[in-house]
């Protein structure tokens, strides 16, 4: 394989560090798509999604600290899935923190202190701020959440959870769960 | 949840900078039972021991850019599981490349310069060095590869390979697939 001629996997996180928000969110919904697109395997889907978040991320120099997947393992159980970042909680119920309540009512929560939310499940004593959206099927069956930490207050904002949740319905549309 | 008195998760990854390559290792190892102790789903389990790898490498200064696993999909193909790093290739042939090589031939490979090693399926132009080593059933089944990518050539040698197998037989012991 000669390097000079082939894109390599690797060069779809190759993120401008000199774009806005939305161009670059744009950018990492449409490499999700190519990637996704002769691949229904969610686990191979959701790593490199993962990966696309968190470089996504880092070259608009948001100082996320985890960013990744619980997926539904019971109706009640979310069990973590692939992400980028330090070793996380493996279980978490459905209602019981950001991740629990994005889970059970079905909607995104933006969280600029997450030591100010009720019942926060603490996998990191660095993480300030965190937004999580549900990944939610046709059928209205909550599948998972994207999960997102970050080392600042009030990280996230109404253009991140524009995007996460577009992302989370390519996902639906990609993914056999 | 008081900060002050409890251990979180992401503190699995707080490996000494100050220790050699054996103890290090150890300590990733006697990680990954204990976050596994109760939890036998894969997807879980080998997204905690991707990020295991990742820090403990890190904390060695090993300038990995890549550490997860591809896990058999068909009995000849592997499809991307959980990792840390950038967006890696989604599918390789067993007998293909360093991965499906180990595969196939359910022997560690140990490669000091990518570029020599016939039919390396580069998903990262940067790559210089890989191991691979093959997680392999009771039963003799090959049930995916640990990959490991990095920046510098020749980085492993005898004592990643030992390591590496060991954590292999521990993910055979405590995931079902």
């Amino acid at each position: 394989m000669n390097n000079n001629e082939q894109k390599h996997h690797a060069d779809y996180v190759s993120f401008s560090t000199n774009a806005d928000k939305k161009d670059t969110f744009d950018m990492m919904i449409m490499s999700y798509q190519a990637l996704s697109a002769d691949q229904d395997n969610w686990v191979c889907n959701l790593s490199n999604a993962s990966s696309l978040i968190w470089h996504a991320y880092k070259s608009l120099n948001i100082n996320v600290n985890w960013t990744g997947f619980y997926l539904a393992n019971t109706p009640c159980t979310l069990l973590l899935g692939p992400f980028q970042g330090k070793v996380a909680c493996q279980e978490i119920q459905f209602g019981k923190g950001v991740c629990g309540t994005a889970a059970s009512a079905q909607q995104t929560q933006v969280v600029s202190d997450v030591n100010k939310f009720p019942g926060h499940i603490a996998c990191d004593g660095e993480t300030k701020s965190e937004i999580v959206v549900p990944i939610v099927s046709a059928e209205g069956k909550t599948l998972g959440v994207i999960d997102l930490d970050c080392l600042d207050f009030d990280a996230f904002n109404e253009i991140d959870k524009e995007y996460l949740e577009k992302l989370a319905s390519e996902i639906v549309k990609s993914c056999r769960f």
